[in-house]
């Protein structure tokens, strides 16, 4: 669903020289040396249109450089190196020492070193700008055009649990299970916050994955919406079996509508969906197992165009839910 | 001058691993291929911070680049592409179209491909967020910390004119000259608007001077407090002429301490500063001319620590003007 916040990225889309991947997938690609091209991404994050403001700095330090590394993952590359440009309307030290560590604990777990930055006051609340490099041989670089009729659809991880953080942090959605056995380490906010704040960036998977994949994104903006990223730009259409979803168990309580809003349309999930062909579901099967996340073959795609997700019952879920009401546009 | 806001940046000062050049210098630095290293930087531009909120938004997507145009250029880099984060309140197609117009223009003249980044809805005010990439034979990087007892110190350009810009709009500063002859036209701000709005990145000087060059920075946050960067670094000292420094002729109609502070406190400058060996001399005057850009010997680097500035009298200048009083910091 376009808003015009996407319209303006309509202004900056003039044609980039041979050998160069401009804007539209999730990194940039540029080639530096025979065989090797430089894969870079940038994201901006504001604090109350990204981030609630009492986030904690720790978290947020991660996830300011946990979204960058996402887009790397989804294209296949290894991560190198990164930038940090950090506004802030005052200088708390604690805060910042809980930030970069945060920052330093991703960094360092992906071989990615913080190379420069700047920092300055803000005017007006916190803002975050990372720039991510990394490498990737290009024959194997997963774009999003690459899609082919008859491949499998696969995603990673489990979804819906940011959705459902999100809503409750909000107060959109209200957290019934905080009176349980366990107190608060039962709430459902328990369960489903780390996804909102400190999500694993897929870079290990979306490596081992490249070789045999075709078309990949990560679903930051909902699995629908970036699926449809991934159909509009190759050309073709897909079809997904609802029941064959990976959903996040803290969801079981909610509602059947509440759950497929999460499961379907919900952002920040920094998980990545692929296609490829059926005969790479081996190598699937044991990459996940290695990689200790769990890949899950959820339709497939086919021709024509548009999006159609089965229900339990085996019929079309009309209308699908839409709307990402996260942080983001 | 170190202020809260540059000890941020003392939290983000982890060590980076062998081939790379941390943060500290113009640009950050690593290898890409034998005898190749992609130099990049960035910057965050913030609505008050960093530009009045009424500027023209071509001269914006100017200096939102041009500024990181001008660290490659004080690295001595060659620009290969770049990304753009933009964070707006609201949507005015007209607006994007000129800012867009204003990067383009700038990002064409030095080769510079827009290959991607992100845009966003801001809840207060703009956010820009640049980066850059260039590439660099590592032999020649200008690197601050190479400075050597004996160099001329040079500088690119003529001093004085954006910090007088910045002031008037400030209102810190009466232009007292719009009744003149020529009306507007010949106003003081009119005069030195440019350099403040529209500044010119001395890419081309930058690479042609590299292999002349020992050390060199841009003075983005002023002359002293910049050539002060090279001295701490390389440990050395330096004694500047103020006869010889290159005013902006519209500074003549300030009072003494006006042109002092805006030649040698006033930020928002991207010329370069540069040192070299005696030898170099023809070789500077050669490419300043072949350039188009004046390039003035205002000094030399000496033993020891510490920056004196000499006025007309032969007398060292007490106390040094200080404060950057513009935008940043």
């Amino acid at each position: 669903m376009a808003s015009e916040f996407d319209l303006i990225s309509r202004f900056f889309k003039r044609p980039v020289p041979a050998g160069m991947l401009g804007g539209g997938d999730d990194c940039a690609l540029f080639r530096i040396a025979p065989g090797l091209e430089l894969a870079t991404s940038k994201d901006l994050l504001l604090e109350g249109r990204h981030f609630f403001p009492d986030v904690d700095a720790f978290t947020l330090g991660h996830k300011s450089l946990a979204v960058n590394l996402s887009d790397l993952a989804a294209m296949g590359a290894k991560p190198i190196a990164c930038l940090l440009g950090l506004a802030l309307p005052s200088f708390d030290e604690s805060w910042v020492a809980r930030f970069a560590d945060g920052f330093y604990a991703l960094a360092d777990q992906h071989g990615c070193a913080l190379i420069g930055g700047d920092t300055t006051r803000s005017e007006h609340g916190i803002a975050i700008s990372v720039t991510v490099f990394g490498e990737i041989n290009p024959t194997q670089a997963m774009r999003r055009n690459a899609a082919k009729v008859g491949d499998d659809i696969w995603v990673s991880g489990q979804l819906g649990a940011a959705d459902v953080a999100y809503r409750i942090l909000a107060g959109s959605l209200k957290d019934d299970s905080s009176q349980g056995l366990f107190g608060l380490e039962g709430s459902l906010l328990a369960q489903t916050r780390a996804s909102l704040e400190c999500p694993n960036p897929r870079v290990f998977l979306g490596r081992r994955l490249a070789a045999h994949t075709h078309a990949a994104i990560d679903i930051s903006d909902g699995l629908l919406q970036d699926l449809g990223h991934i159909l509009q730009a190759s050309g073709v259409g897909a079809r997904i079996d609802g029941r064959l979803l990976p959903v996040h168990p803290a969801l079981a309580q909610l509602s059947q509508a509440d759950r497929r809003h999460a499961v379907l349309a919900g952002g920040d999930v920094y998980e990545l969906c692929l296609t490829a062909a059926e005969d790479q579901r081996d190598n699937f099967e044991r990459i996940g197992l290695e990689a200790g996340v769990p890949l899950t073959r959820i339709g497939q795609i086919i021709a024509g165009t548009g999006l159609r997700v089965m229900d339990d019952a085996g019929q079309c879920i009309e209308p699908l839910p839409q709307g990402f009401d996260h942080f983001r546009k």
